[in-house]
């Protein structure tokens, strides 16, 4: 099953809910199964140098199936992946990215978010996710 | 003045109404005063090629203020700006792209419409540019 | 449904066989349905630049769902989509990339072959493509 | 002597064969004397951003005559190649990719492996590294 625009409409207007809650303007992106950029939003007063960011966590969470901080844990010197970010074409390994799974469990899509804190871009982020699933498993 | 979040999601909705109108599904991009991507969406079951031309068109319109196919006309062999298109990480120079100018007349965003025949993407983006110009102006 | 290696394996086998019988040696890639990468090779003594264009064109004629060629008409100078090559990071618009269909027609892969003049670059595209759409139909 | 695209096939077979008893799927890539790329498959459910890291490593290993995993040792924070990872493109300076000889102890290719720890990656790449050592020695 490929994610559609509707649910993708769907999650971010979740993420924007989100960070207008916290007060922090983001950036946030969806790409598709085949981490092609889907959907893209920059919030009022955004950091503009997020915009890039925001699209390579998603991309980077399909990538690898996997929420982008857990690469970074990976990353760090003397750590297994040290600098794997140099890769496919600039990776973002710390949180914000998150993959979206359908009911069966498989990923069909990611939402990256920057602006804030990596800890208010996480938050955003799991709202958008939380709000995915939700649609997708009823 | 800038361009709101608001109104690129009013300028979107006109122009994706007008793609269904149609039956094409489209690429749509809207850029900001600065040429920065600002909203973007992908319809369901468009050109996946079309994503990064329509954002270039929305740039390549806001970069000189005037509608892509303009530039067209100049970048043929033996005109002025032959190969033009080869600057600025790649400008599309064929219709679709519309610069969008406050009341004042001063162009404060572009929207970029990509994935039918030119005139499919010209009438989409058109239709987004009416819609923003009401907004502004009323 | 997505291709699979050992499809993609069997449609380059074919591929191979009539650059074979035809004496040229090529690029050949295959690309899945997000337009990356799946399966490539070079054949002994293939030029190295043909490389870059046998990817570049699988990824085209996934990107637009059609035949690399049938860009390269619209793409002269005077015609709609003149300069249309400077997007997605470089699109090949002649002919040798042939979108690869399921037995819905839905493009779901796509190849690229270079090597030769383009008339052996399709001919060995298409011996590809059928040898595909053999196996998805039966 | 240049590597021919069968023993390349052959090397590719049994890192693949490696790959499927440890129940990884991975990305493989190897590159030819030259480090331009020569074969290269993704299997079934490998991660999509590994494409370009499997690529990357076999080009490095080549690009010094080394494995990967030697650069990575002085590429780290106060070492002497701090920050190496930015030049030719893009390096991965971490196990999985391994220079090929020929019998003169001359390398003549390189195969890179990425899709699981780099624990598995290196096994696979190695196992493709010794089908190659026995194909040219015998």
């Amino acid at each position: 099953m490929e994610i559609s625009l509707e649910i993708a409409e769907h999650t971010i207007r979740a993420a924007k809910k989100m960070a207008q809650e916290i007060g922090i303007p983001m950036n946030i992106a969806i790409v598709d199964n085949g981490a092609n950029l889907l959907l893209f939003c920059r919030m009022d007063k955004a950091w503009l140098g997020s915009m890039d960011i925001a699209i390579k966590k998603a991309k980077t969470a399909r990538f690898f199936n996997m929420e982008t901080g857990e690469i970074g844990k990976l990353s760090q010197p003397g750590y297994p992946l040290f600098q794997v970010e140099v890769s496919n074409g600039g990776l973002i390994s710390f949180p914000g990215g998150i993959p979206l799974k359908n009911k069966e469990g498989e990923v069909i899509a990611a939402i990256g978010v920057s602006g804030g804190s990596v800890g208010d871009d996480y938050k955003v982020a799991a709202a958008g996710a939380d709000a995915f699933a939700k649609y997708e498993c009823e």
